[in-house]
């Protein structure tokens, strides 16, 4: 088991944000996430944008924190999102579509309220990628 | 790693919904599957029956995914449920009841607005049955 | 795979309630278990206080279950939260630092209408403890 407390990409800003849980946790072949939104990794700020954005914004941090660990967002095999209005799914879906490269990750998208911001999205990655 | 893109079962009916995420990647012995809802294999239709019904439906579609895969229900080993209305809960665990058998699965059932349908069900199956 | 039905700590209390759903699934070096929410094991009813006591009784399940398996709270790897009134989240928040240690397991956090209580608690562990 391989504990990532806190990636060098987010850690500043997870302090920030008082974060204690564990960015990552490996056991074996696969790397379970806590769940991310869209925090600015550089201002500390939770974007304010559209849910395209904070999508984005969300899985980039993903891609900064797996790049931390020798991975990448190819690296991705599941991806939980909750929306704060499930009618976004359509604006969700088409960043989803555009960030990660084919053949995707599984994927299940519901509506919840959040704790802060438009999206709260949860990955499992792999030691192998998906390509 | 293998990756499921699209199980032969549920191939046409997910092409017609344009979904592109895989539909299950599995690592070593565990089996990630994206969310599934009511979704008719063959007419391409969101079911508007009630959510036992629906219910009935999205486990069916797993159970044929699984056949695909040259396993079945008996290899699920986690569900995630989460209903439109959380009242329904009795109807839902009635059909999960009769559609799986003892050792049942692990699971989690909460509400959440959903992007369609009464119900959606995401699964992790395992190599090993649990019977 | 070993499949514990129900854990010795919680066996007459879920019977109470009827719950057939499997405690936990072990497979290789992963337990998966079923959403808990605050049973008293010894009354056999759903607490009625305040969020943070149900999520302090939640937590202490997990833990007489994973102490029937040989295992402790320090093998929790990931925890997924649902609050019935997700403004609730510091206090829960509060309660998640208490009763685990550093280093914290993953946490993914959102809200949810529940089918009973405040707050629906769903971990998985790991054979090796986080320390």
């Amino acid at each position: 088991m391989t504990i990532i407390h806190s990636s060098p990409s987010a850690a500043a800003a997870l302090e920030q944000f008082d974060i204690k849980n564990s960015t990552a946790i490996q056991v074996g072949d696969l790397y379970f996430f806590s769940g991310m939104t869209a925090i600015d990794l550089s201002t500390f700020e939770v974007s304010q944008a559209d849910v395209a954005t904070q999508a984005r914004i969300t899985l980039e941090n993903f891609g900064a924190m797996l790049e931390d660990m020798g991975l990448s967002l190819d690296h991705v095999i599941k991806v939980n999102a909750q929306l704060a209005d499930v009618t976004e799914f359509p604006s969700w879906n088409a960043v989803f579509l555009d960030v990660f490269d084919a053949p995707y990750p599984c994927r299940t998208t519901v509506g919840a309220p959040l704790v802060v911001g438009e999206i709260e999205v949860e990955i499992i990655a792999a030691s192998t990628p998906r390509k």
